[in-house]
């Protein structure tokens, strides 16, 4: 069989991305858009987090006159102040989505749900607008009822379930799925149920984040056998799993400290592909690269009828087999005007792809 | 029900810890000593490993020099240099015990051993001269057979069972346990197999080493029933399970980088004693404190009989409840002159107990 040496895809879209503000959303933005993605879709916790389809565009804007050409879906908080009239609003302006967290459980989730059924107005209001409900999905952790990081997003399976038999035409997009049994409950739901996956679950298990802080996300990476189940739906071309790389920077001084880290893992760089087609090949799975990262999500969100991208960026990505050294880091001034650093994803190592 | 304010405990005894080598070890050891301990069951992971009777004296004599008083019980590291013939002059030099560890599973353990079976005569010997067999119990992780650090311990149970089965007269003790499976083997097996609990198993899970490098150690910390099981046998006072904190210190520039942090938590000073009825206290084991750190470890490996204390060590440690704060860091010049630091556990924080 004759290797593969370059790749051509439609331009990918990324279904879960972290773009921060200020500084860091300066730094940052720029470089989704050199990683040739048509379409990003923006994570709304902020401080204070996007709650309102005002803050929503005028977020939107920034981003987009730091990143012409690409294709931002936001999203909203849910919290208490979001109504179904919000919801209303917030569709016919093209918000795509509404984000969920549990309470405390990953970086500016305090203002995060405690309870989903005090949410059930909004979440009709969503499925009669046709929005999507994203789910971190993660229980707090408890010791009293052995819930920790580990069995968190598993323990958080029930309410998944029993949310779409409550809304079975609402779209709900289960986020960064990271075990074995959040895919097989996903693929046992209806059409209505998809999922993200990011680039580091499909890299990582729980041996890669121990006492390497950038590694340290939420969910955390799990055991091999969780990893198998991410690598073996993109294998077997699962049209409701597709890429939402979760990335989420930080400044290197909260990584690395003597205190506890913030979680997150930083993909959004002109490597994002780079980094998907070395580990797809992998594990066996470059020609699933394209459904993955151009076809199932952008299908799930109905992206040509609700949400068409610029011309520009329906543009052909390629790759070359060229090896690559991911930078140590990537510089900005941030907002006290300190120099500060963002590290990528496998900073330092080789990857077998290249953008050509 | 009024309120303790005071405890006296004979001077315990640590069956694991590690004292290093070096400014490091000048640093550490006197630190030791002024935490009250009367016995110091000392690991042979240095570079080189100590693997002879010589080594292991000349050691000694160092720590001796640093620490007066205290009885430091000497450890050979199990590889294949080490034979019977060594085995019977290092038991007749008083060498207490043998330290297996599993290639590559932690700090300095690149001669650890791959198969039990190959060390069978070794083993023989160690059972007719009564030494010790100290079992850090984590197998290598495999992703291609689902093992990670997660389940390194619990998959590890199964050598241990062989080896008692084997070996029914040698003592063995599966180190720093840290599974609810290692706890219900090992009260499973017959009175010459025991256990050692560290401070830190008692006070994390796995949720407290996910990016806080100073919590990540190996075997690292597990799920909240686990840290029940370790509790859950210390309340009810069994006599095989015991002290060995497992301190390993290093330089904080070594647990805060870019890159993976080297494993180890370190519980070797003056606090030992107010970390460890802190936590006692907190899950209602206050009264079992001074049978976990001054009886049943001093039971099986028969101090009085084997390994009899100088008299100045056979002090009374007293406590008293007061509120002390952890340090931030000790500091010391390492070996190449410059400035260092060794960062305790829970630096910074505030324990219930200090010693009077």
């Amino acid at each position: 069989m004759s290797e593969i040496t370059t790749l051509s895809i439609p331009a990918p879209d990324d279904f879960h991305v972290h773009l921060r503000q200020g500084a860091l959303m300066r730094a940052v933005t720029p470089l989704i858009r050199d990683s040739g993605i048509a379409t990003a879709y923006v994570m709304p916790n902020l401080k204070p987090p996007v709650t309102t389809t005002e803050q929503a565009l005028a977020y939107k804007k920034q981003l987009e006159e730091l990143a012409p050409g690409v294709n931002f879906l936001m999203t909203l908080y849910l919290s208490p102040e979001l109504t179904p009239e919000e919801i209303k609003k917030a569709a016919k302006a093209g918000i795509a989505g509404v984000k969920s967290y549990p309470r405390g459980v990953t970086t500016n989730s305090d203002s995060g749900i405690e309870s989903y059924e005090t949410y059930y107005p909004v979440f009709r209001a969503m499925e009669e607008s046709d929005m999507v409900l994203n789910l971190h999905g993660e229980v707090p952790s408890d010791p009293s009822s052995d819930i920790c990081i580990m069995n968190a997003e598993e323990k958080f399976l029930t309410h998944l379930r029993t949310l779409h038999a409550a809304f079975p035409k609402l779209r709900i997009v289960l986020e960064h799925a990271t075990t074995q049994a959040a895919v097989e409950t996903v693929k046992s739901l209806g059409d209505t149920v998809a999922c993200t996956i990011t680039v580091h679950h499909l890299t990582l298990t729980v041996d890669d984040w121990a006492g390497q802080a950038h590694h340290f996300c939420k969910p955390v990476a799990k055991f091999p056998h969780d990893r198998a189940a991410l690598r073996g739906v993109i294998r077997e071309a699962h049209p409701r799993f597709f890429l939402g790389t979760d990335s989420a920077p930080h400044p290197r001084k909260n990584k690395e400290a003597a205190g506890t880290a913030v979680a997150g893992v930083f993909t959004g760089t002109p490597l994002l592909l780079p980094y998907l087609a070395s580990v797809l090949e992998e594990f066996g799975a470059l020609e699933r690269l394209e459904g993955f990262v151009s076809g199932f999500g952008r299908r799930f969100y109905k992206l040509e009828e609700r949400h068409p991208a610029p011309v520009a960026t329906r543009a052909v990505i390629r790759l070359k087999r060229s090896e690559v050294v991911v930078p140590q880091e990537y510089g900005f001034v941030d907002d006290e005007g300190e120099k500060s650093s963002v590290v990528p994803f496998l900073a330092g190592k080789t990857l077998r792809w290249s953008l050509a």
